[in-house]
């Protein structure tokens, strides 16, 4: 069912135990609770953020030349822990996620909100919060307890600031960066990070670990949000132009905005905040038309090679290009 | 605006830095999070989880006599900051709870859900506990963090089960009390644990405080149930009978449904499903009649007599009073 990351085989055992962990914190003897969650496990995706915690974590500490991924020079409990802990907090953002946009698809299977309702979503998503603070307490030493309730505000942030602008044709670029940066790239950027502390990494490394997961994860939104107006509704695992239609304004349809011809009638679209199948058909084709995005794919390539050029900085090794890999999977990925 | 327990007034100045750090906790720049904050805030009920973990904590360690409350004698910074976190995780699943209910009123004023919608609801609910555990973490030594997480499991646990079993005439009294220990009194139990252990209680105490805790927990929500058929709408500051409307039976309508002659009525009605005003006046009437609501008061006023038992083991002193004070506090109060 989950899709697969590009990830060196020596890492494999961490990824399975990462696994473990997330099965045995969320053990519930209520079968009220076991339902729901075991659909939510059913559904996970492909761990970027655990492995990203796993991959930075085995860079190893200090500037010292580290030719080859170390796994015993790294907390190992801590490594498994907290990127489990990262994983069951983006599981619980999805889930609630899902029903505040009243989603009914996600990864190309029936979302928790469309299956049990949204009380169980709602209450699954604080257990998942719950159990994933319990496990990064035990490493509060590091840190990154603080390094994930910062990412979490930023998320809360980003989203609220979204809700806010809906609709709002005045949006720029740069608001909507800053805000895929609050609602993504934060977390995946406190990902990096946490893994390369617990590594022991120089402050240059930690830096570089910050600003490889901000520029992957804007990267990332990006990415998506081209592919919400090019893939098909089997490729993206959910229904396409779904922001469009509740009025969240993409790169691609702010680029469309500002075309000469095409623009005004977007604007009016947008302004009258009803979309049927047609004048979504139309702003589908109008974003390609535009150059939204190809934009868009320029951006994120932009982003992508500011986060190769971090990794690039790192001891050649399996980490390194397993980390320069994933720059390249997350652009090309479908679902 | 908002009510006041009845407290020492030694720990006055305890309380209001628990103010202070739930306020400095919830700092954020960003306007869209200030404004559903700063009504959350406003609305905010008395502080009874807060007061909880203050006063077990200023019972002071050991089995020694201590005739006063010693603040000098327990570790200050942690009983405030896991005072406040309590008070978060009680404010943020008080958040959730009225989007999955779709409650518009609390405390006789508007919810977050009917002034911002369910979005900022949930999104400010999710940062509410990470802030709490932001606080917990600090203190994870004290084991804490678990205690908290816990709580947070059994209320789900709880709230899952209650919807599962809604319009359930299966339903039993013992059913019935196992889902409010878990929905509301672990976490109010949770509250005097930790104020215990804050305070390096002895182990009797730290049971004591535990079973006090749950004692006072389920005779708060048994009393909330019990109010729910006879406060005035005023009173109560929702709703009356909102838990009727939604297929939640509690112990009065449990009892009024064995009633010879009044239960085959309230079954019909039950099954339907459906409450107009008319069959909900009806039903109030009849938990009334059939002696419901004297019974829930009634295991209310045990569960004070073992929480005020658990409280007279301590050593006399105004913790012990407020304590003792609380109890009753708790099956008088009216919203």
């Amino acid at each position: 069912m989950r899709g697969v990351l590009d990830l060196p085989p020596q890492l494999e055992d961490r990824i399975r135990a990462v696994d473990r962990i997330i099965e045995a914190a969320l053990a519930s003897e209520s079968k009220y609770v076991a339902r729901p969650r075991d659909h939510i496990l059913a559904t996970r995706g492909k761990g970027l953020r655990p492995a990203l915690v796993v991959l930075w974590a085995s860079v190893g500490p200090g500037k010292e030349a580290c030719p080859h991924v170390r796994p015993e020079a790294v907390d190992d409990r801590a490594t498994i822990e907290v990127a489990a802990a990262a994983e069951l907090i983006h599981m619980a953002s999805l889930v609630h996620d899902d029903v505040i946009d009243g989603s009914t698809t996600r990864r190309g299977l029936e979302t928790l909100n469309a299956l049990f309702g949204a009380r169980p979503s709602v209450l699954l998503g604080d257990f998942l919060f719950a159990k994933a603070f319990g496990l990064l307490a035990r490493h509060r030493d590091l840190g990154v307890v603080e390094l994930m309730t910062d990412a979490i505000s930023a998320m809360c942030e980003g989203e609220l600031e979204q809700a806010a602008c809906a609709f709002s044709c005045d949006e720029t670029e740069d608001g909507y960066l800053r805000r895929i940066t609050l609602k993504t790239a934060r977390l995946i950027s406190a990902c990096c990070r946490a893994g390369a502390v617990i590594a022991g990494a120089s402050a240059e490394d930690v830096a570089d670990a910050s600003e490889y997961g901000l520029e992957l994860g804007i990267a990332f939104q990006l990415t998506d949000d081209a592919l919400d107006f090019v893939a098909d509704e089997r490729e993206l695992g959910k229904p396409t132009c779904q922001d469009l239609v509740c009025g969240v304004l993409t790169l691609p349809v702010l680029r469309l905005l500002t075309h000469e011809s095409l623009g005004p009638r977007a604007r009016d679209l947008i302004a009258s905040r009803r979309f049927d199948p047609e004048s979504v058909m139309w702003v589908r084709s109008a974003v390609v038309e535009c150059g939204g995005v190809d934009l868009t794919y320029e951006r994120a390539q932009q982003c992508i090679e500011h986060a190769s050029a971090c990794a690039s900085r790192l001891p050649a090794g399996p980490a390194r290009d397993a980390l320069t890999a994933l720059t390249r999977q997350v652009i090309i990925r479908r679902r």
